[in-house]
């Protein structure tokens, strides 16, 4: 069972203000050593990024990636430091998981592992502690509080839930990820659920990140608004996606 | 009744002191290029400006952007990435979240966009979280309980409450944001509230900014004391507002 | 009654070590242009400077500008934006209040507006918070505890209090300052306050700034050392004070 | 029994992302001088290198060097800090500990040293506070929580667990290190002690660092992805382990 | 009484790795400067240094300085502004405090100065803030409780305490600081007090800074490793104390 298992690791980076002031053709370089260094892991992995440009204030650009082991992931991280991009940028935020069967499943055989074909247009992301008392309750009397949890939850179907843990690994307990198309759903879920008795157990669930799901290239993009990395005929290098007046 | 719903993004940008190193031609052509951002958004969307230059440390400028959609908001912040002023902004706080009717609220019409007419010197915003034990309560008792304080605060009649909801889309659960052309009546209220029921379920509800109502020329001047965004006959760019000495 | 309030808003500047690496005539000039700015705003409002150079590490110059609007003061920071000084200077706290009849007072006519003539060495400044147990008391319950905190400090005879509240404005709910000619008196009237039944209430009144009171050219002397601000025929601009060897 | 006891100093390095941008050669002799005041240092006593890239965000690179007295490691840093790295480096997290006999423990010879053989892949590190009330249960209560805590731990035969004391020395009152080839089963061990009940007296435990065993040529050379460190006929000094295009 | 009393300044000092690019003889001439004004105040007052490198990572070095008033601690801080140094450098701690006869204290003759005497090879320095609640316990209660505690720290000979008082002039109530030459001993002392009935009145007692004794000049020289302050015929001004490799 334990080989089904999946390391996730979510980077988020803040692009520092000066990386602006370098050249179009720089950013569009620093950009492409950064989208290699991606593609080449997402090669034998998975990988998706995600713009937060207007979402957050602290993040710009989120990187999730997913790996049977931890090696490959800390490869990635290597190479991502050999690209231009991370000679201006900082990792944020951080946040290091596995995927393990939950004990509140009735779906004994999903897979754990990402589905390539969820492609929501949103990922809202957090890490999440419970209340000490909480890991205290008797099993059963913890199965009640998460089945009122997960059958309200149900009503929202357009929303999907992928939960990692993180106990030992990372600061947090879990890492929560939610795909949705419509993050007005989302909010009215969460809304709901204040009200249920799972919710008095929760000790932090914050930062929450709504995340924009996107190509690498196009992530990358939105961090200065020019075309520096989709080099096509019709696309010049450096080329405004559209200039501000 | 979800058509009705807008998403409403706040903005906050400190700017590196290093700015002001910058030629005043410099200037006077970062703000125009954020400028011109702001009124491409404000064409189709709803957008306003407000300084913060006096009344906090924290933060300059404070950009609020209402749509439909988010897209337009992540476009917008695109823009705003490729200005000049960007280069040397950082965005201090930032919050994300919906408009959406109120449990409490007995005006069932009540748009849900902002009134274009109501522009008060004054907009004072804050994020706010309540306490778990609430969402526990019955509604009923939730409603009693709102009643006192929405009976408390109508006898400020020249403040005006717009509330937002943040719940799963960003950390804090709802902004608030109060209209008012004279903050001292702001002050009584909210220190009256004080003694109110409702005001024992709060967890937190700071950062507190006080903003001034501003256009996104008038408030880009703010940050330089220089006029450098209106360019017309009798302004010459870059020259001072008044000169300090 | 609204006519007699005042606003007075804090703010405390925090010096980038990178200023001190400019020329001793450019220090002198960024000093002039701050104090320029200062001087202006004084002559129709009330500003005083301090210094916390040897009492702080997190800032080293306070400036307290106090007037009926806060136009004024949103036009003061406008004008020190335009400064040197502020090219290489942080906003490391900022604090904005209002004056506003105390509910405790047995002074019916205590002016809102600060004396001039109350010039002590230092004036002791932080934010405070109440537990939100106070304000469901009842008045009278309330006023019997403050009884008991103002008997207490009217015995220490070299203390001035003077309260400002922020409800609403700001984080904090009141800014309270303190006019003191020796810090030990105070000292020995907090260290007496926490037995009173008042302490209890309170929930947070940190930071402290134990601030030296100064003019503005002397507060500004003290961030490197230099006569830079006071030029007269007896002190050549950017003369040291006092050679370190 | 005194003279068994060791320091033992976790420093945790964030790399300033301007590192980044100096040439392939300067970061080849930055590297060096590191490795060089480390190789020095465990000539005649412990240290240890760790690579964070990929697992953590705030830090790159840990060092845990051990000795008898605080002298050597004071030194060690004194070099450290001579190296070029240093220039471009902050101490992000830094820990000091000391060994000491557990009262809870049934193995008294169990020596107050690292044993040189136990190189796991993995070191997962964090600082502890327990609750005050912990302190003041009776030594045999204590004894009775702690035995379930050890003997659940024991049964993941693959965790080693080094633990070493603060008190007094630096904020935390323990550091705690778990040596691992699988952090799989250091999650499953961490989230089975949650229900325990010892893990109710526990204040704080993060941040959790998951470290990965490294040479220190190959933790540095983790920082750019280039072989700077290590000179061999066939490694030419700032040669790309792996170009990421 | 009040003339018995002193003011005691701890300032804890950050060098950014920037200053280490700088060439040798300027970090010699820098620290020279910081010397000097050290040198300068403690002719009429005390002042002493100490080494934090490899025991913090948020500070490098710390000056005690003890004066009579104020003012001479204000003015050292000037003149150490002056300094090369301090562009370089900021203030990562700063405590403020006043010596005060102890109420618990049975030694009435307890000199209020620092016993030149006393030194110890560390000192260990924190501030520290009790609950409320410890101030609403009857006066002799707080002595019985205080009585358990000083008859245990008296078992530990090899350690000296001064408590200095910082209500209402700084955030902290109190800045304690020992004296010791084997910190071993004052980790098992704090442990052992952890069990008493006066621990549980503590609020907060971090940071937690193990200074190195040294003189002012050492401990400028633990920043960079190079004899840049004691010119003397054997030292070359800029020699490296060991060179890293």
């Amino acid at each position: 069972m334990s080989e089904q298992r999946n390391y996730v690791k979510y980077t988020f980076l803040k692009i520092d203000p000066a990386w602006r002031r370098r050249s179009s053709d720089e950013r569009a370089a620093d950009k492409r050593e950064f989208a290699a260094a991606c593609r080449e892991f997402a090669e034998d992995h998975h990988l998706r990024a995600y713009s937060l440009v207007g979402t957050r204030g602290d993040s710009d650009l989120m990187v999730r990636a997913i790996a049977r082991t931890l090696e490959p992931i800390h490869e990635l991280h290597v190479l991502l430091n050999q690209s231009g991009l991370m000679r201006y940028a900082d990792v944020a935020h951080s946040y290091l998981a596995m995927t393990k069967e939950s004990p509140y499943s009735d779906e004994p055989d999903k897979p754990l592992e990402p589905r390539q074909g969820a492609d929501s247009k949103y990922l809202i992301v957090y890490p999440m502690w419970k209340k000490r008392e909480w890991y205290r309750l008797a099993p059963e009397e913890r199965m009640r509080v998460m089945r009122e949890h997960i059958d309200l939850a149900r009503r929202f179907t357009g929303i999907e839930t992928n939960t990692a843990y993180s106990f030992g690994l990372d600061d947090q307990e879990f890492v929560v990820a939610f795909d949705a198309d419509d993050p007005a759903e989302f909010l009215d879920l969460v809304q709901e659920l204040r009200s249920t008795e799972s919710s008095a157990y929760t000790e932090s669930e914050t930062p929450i990140f709504t995340c924009i799901s996107s190509s690498v290239e196009r992530a990358l993009d939105a961090l200065d608004g020019e075309h520096g990395v989709r080099a096509s005929p019709s696309d010049s290098p450096g080329e405004a996606v559209r200039a501000p007046a």
